[in-house]
C-alpha cells in the first residue's frame, strides 16, 4: 500500500484546533481509500518563536522539505506583533515559500449556495461566484533586491523595494494559470499595471506570448485598479485570475471577502517539484483561540487540496469535499457562518459531523 | 472683483461633454458669488496625440502651470490602446501630476441616500459610507528609479520597478491626511504592507511619529490586503485612509465601486503650492462618447472641489454641491444611476437641471 509523509504545522491561535480536525479527516479518508499517511508535527511562527526563538526552525524546514506535502494551520498573534522584522511569525511563511520554491499560489473563492447570505454583496451579485486566483508567490516585490531602509545623498531616510520579474518566472506561473483555466471554464484574466510599470509590461508580453499554446483558453488582460473594482461590481465575470505576488495578495483577499465565508476558503502553494504547502486563507484569530469556536472547514478543504494537488489522491479529495457540503446541508454551522434556522456547533463538533459525512 | 484662470482639459471620450456642463456650473456660481473666471481650453491625452502627436503638449502644460486650477475631463480610448508607452494618453496624466507636483490625491467615496441602491453591496452595508482616500500621487513605484526592461546575467529578460519613499514625501502626505481627518470624523487609517516591505516600514514609522502633533485624530494602521477585505466587509469603519501611490490606485477604485455610483465621484490632486488638478474618477467611456448619455455630476462635483480646495471659494463650492443633491432629489438620473420611478435624462439635460438648482 502507498504511504505518504505529511508535515503538520499547526502554528498559532486557532491553528492547532483546525489542524486537529483536518488530521482526523485525512486519516479517515486514507483508510477508506487504502493508503497510509504518517504525520510529523512541527513548530512554526509564534509557537516556534516561543519554543526555540526563531519563526522557522531548521527541523521544521527539514521536515517540510522531506515530506510529501505540508498542511499549515495559521500564523501570528498580538504577542509577537512588535517583534523586529526577522523575528516576526509571518517571516516563517515567506521563508517556507522561498525555501520550498512554491511559486504558484492557488486561491479559490467560491460562494456556496448554502452560504450565499454570508456575503455582504447582494444575493444576485454573489450567488454563483466561483473563481480561482493564481498568485505568483516567490518573486516580485516580496523578494526583489535591492531592498532596505537607508539614507540618501540629501541625508533623508528612504525606504525602498524592488518589483522584479524575469520572463521565466512569469512564464511558469502563466502556464499553471492556463492549465488551471483549462480545467475550469476556460477563461483566464491576467491582471497587471502595464500602463505604468515596466515589470507589468514584461508580464503582459510574456503571458500574451503563451496564449497560442492554449487556444482553448480565452485570455484577457485587466489593470489591477479595474480588477479591484470589477470584483465588487460583478465577480461572476471571472473564472481564473493570474497576477503577481503583491497584486495577488490584495485581490485574493478581496475576492475571498466577497464570498463572505473566509472560514471556508483553502489554498495551495505549489512548486515545479517537491512538496506543496496547503493552508486555510484565514488568519490565526487569537481572539477566539482555544475556545472551540473556530471554523475548521477551510483547513479541511485545504487537506482536500493537499490530497488532490499534493498527493494525486483525487478520490480521497472528493470524499472530503463532498463531506463538507453534506455537513452544511445537514445544517451544521460554526459561528462565523451561522444564520437563523441552522445548528450552531463548535470546531470539534463540526469536525465530528464531517467525519460522519465521510 | 477677484478673477481666476482655469485651464480646461476636456480630453477624450465623454470628457468634452462633461467638461462643458461643469464649465457652465462654474460660470454661474462665479457670477452669483461675484468673482470672474477666465477659461483656457487645451488638448490633452488622445485628443492631443491626434492634434499634435504627443499626449501632453508644451502649451497645455504651460497653460496648466500658469492657471489657478485645472479641470480635466477624461483621458484614453481604444484608438490609442496599442501605442508605445510614451505615446499613450495616460502618460499625460502621469506627466501632469509630476510636473505640477500634486502629491496629494483626495478621493472621496460617498454613498448618497438617493443612490444607495446603485451599490452591489447590501443596503445595510452600503448606506452611510462616507470615506476619503488620501493617495500619495507623485512618488512610489510610479516614479521610482531604476526602472525598465533589460537582460540579466543569465540572458533572461527582466522587467523591474522601484518602490521608494523618502521620509519627507511620507510626512507631507501624512500631514494632509491628518488635516483631512481632523475636518472629517477624526479617524485616520494608514494602509501599508509593513510586514513585508521596507518602504512600508518607513511609511508606518513616519506616519506614527506625526501622530502626537494631531492628538485629536485617532490613527490606526492596516495591511493593504486586509484593507481590501475590510472595504468589502464593512466600509463604514473607515473615515480617512492614507496610503501610497499604487495601493491608493487600487483601494480608491475599489472604494469608489463600493458606492455603486462612479459617475458621481470627483477627485482633487493638490501640491504644496501651485495649481491643483481636479477630475472625475471615471474614465473616458468611449462606448457612450458623443451620445449625450454621460453622467456629468462627477465633473460638476470636481468643479466644486476646485472651488473649495483650488480657489478657496467655499461658498461657491457649497452652492454646486447643494444643486447636485437638489437635482437628484427632484428625481433626475442619467442612465448609469437610473432606477424605476426616476426621470431618465441625458448629460445636457442633467446639466440644465443642476443650473436650475443653483
Ligand atoms: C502574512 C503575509 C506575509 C502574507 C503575504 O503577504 O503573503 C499573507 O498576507 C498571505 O497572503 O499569505
Ligand atoms: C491611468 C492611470 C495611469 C491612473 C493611475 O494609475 O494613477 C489611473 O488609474 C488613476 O487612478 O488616475
Amino acid at each position: 500500500t502507498k504511504s505518504y509523509n505529511i508535515t503538520l504545522l499547526p502554528g498559532d491561535g486557532i491553528g492547532p484546533e483546525v489542524i486537529s480536525v483536518a488530521k482526523n479527516a485525512l486519516q479517515l479518508v486514507a483508510s477508506l481509500e487504502g493508503f497510509n499517511i504518517g504525520f510529523e508535527e512541527m513548530h512554526v511562527g509564534g509557537a516556534a518563536l516561543d519554543a526555540v526563538g526563531v519563526p522557522l526552525p531548521d527541523e521544521t524546514l527539514n521536515s517540510a522539505k522531506k515530506s510529501d506535502a505540508i498542511l499549515l494551520g495559521a500564523i501570528g498573534g498580538y504577542k509577537w506583533d512588535n517583534n523586529e522584522r526577522h523575528l516576526r511569525p509571518e517571516m516563517a511563511l515567506l521563508h517556507l515559500r522561498g525555501a520550498l520554491k512554491v511559486f504558484a499560489n492557488l486561491r479559490p473563492a467560491t460562494v456556496l449556495p448554502q452560504l450565499v447570505d454570508a456575503s455582504t454583496l447582494k444575493k444576485e451579485v454573489a450567488e454563483g461566484v466561483d473563481l480561482m486566483v493564481v498568485r505568483e508567490l516567490t518573486g516580485g516585490i516580496y523578494f526583489g533586491e535591492p531592498r532596505g531602509i537607508s539614507t540618501n545623498e540629501n541625508g533623508q531616510e528612504i525606504g525602498f523595494n524592488t518589483e522584479v520579474y524575469a520572463a521565466y518566472e512569469i512564464e511558469r506561473i502563466a502556464r499553471i494559470a492556463f492549465e488551471t483555466a483549462r480545467k475550469r471554464r476556460g477563461k483566464l484574466c491576467s491582471v497587471d499595471k502595464a500602463n505604468v510599470l515596466e515589470a507589468s509590461m514584461l508580464w503582459r508580453k510574456t503571458v500574451t506570448a503563451l496564449a497560442s499554446e492554449y487556444p482553448d483558453v480565452e485570455l484577457s488582460h485587466m489593470y489591477v485598479d479595474n480588477a479591484a473594482m470589477q470584483l465588487v461590481r460583478n465577480p461572476k465575470q471571472f473564472d481564473t485570475i493570474v497576477t503577481n505576488n503583491i497584486f495577488g495578495d490584495i485581490l485574493s483577499d478581496e475576492a475571498s471577502m466577497i464570498t463572505g465565508s473566509i472560514g471556508m476558503l483553502p489554498s495551495a502553494s505549489l512548486g515545479e517539484t517537491g512538496p506543496g504547502l496547503f493552508e486555510p486563507i484565514h488568519g490565526s484569530a487569537p481572539d477566539i483561540a482555544g475556545q472551540d469556536k473556530a471554523n475548521p472547514l477551510a483547513t479541511v478543504l485545504s487537506a482536500a487540496m493537499l490530497l488532490k494537488y499534493g498527493l494525486g489522491e483525487e478520490k480521497a479529495a472528493q470524499r472530503i469535499e463532498a463531506a463538507v457540503l453534506d455537513a452544511l446541508n445537514r445544517g451544521f454551522r460554526t459561528g462565523d457562518i451561522h444564520s437563523a434556522g441552522h445548528k450552531l456547533v463548535g470546531c470539534k463538533e463540526m469536525g465530528e459531523e464531517v467525519l460522519k459525512s465521510i
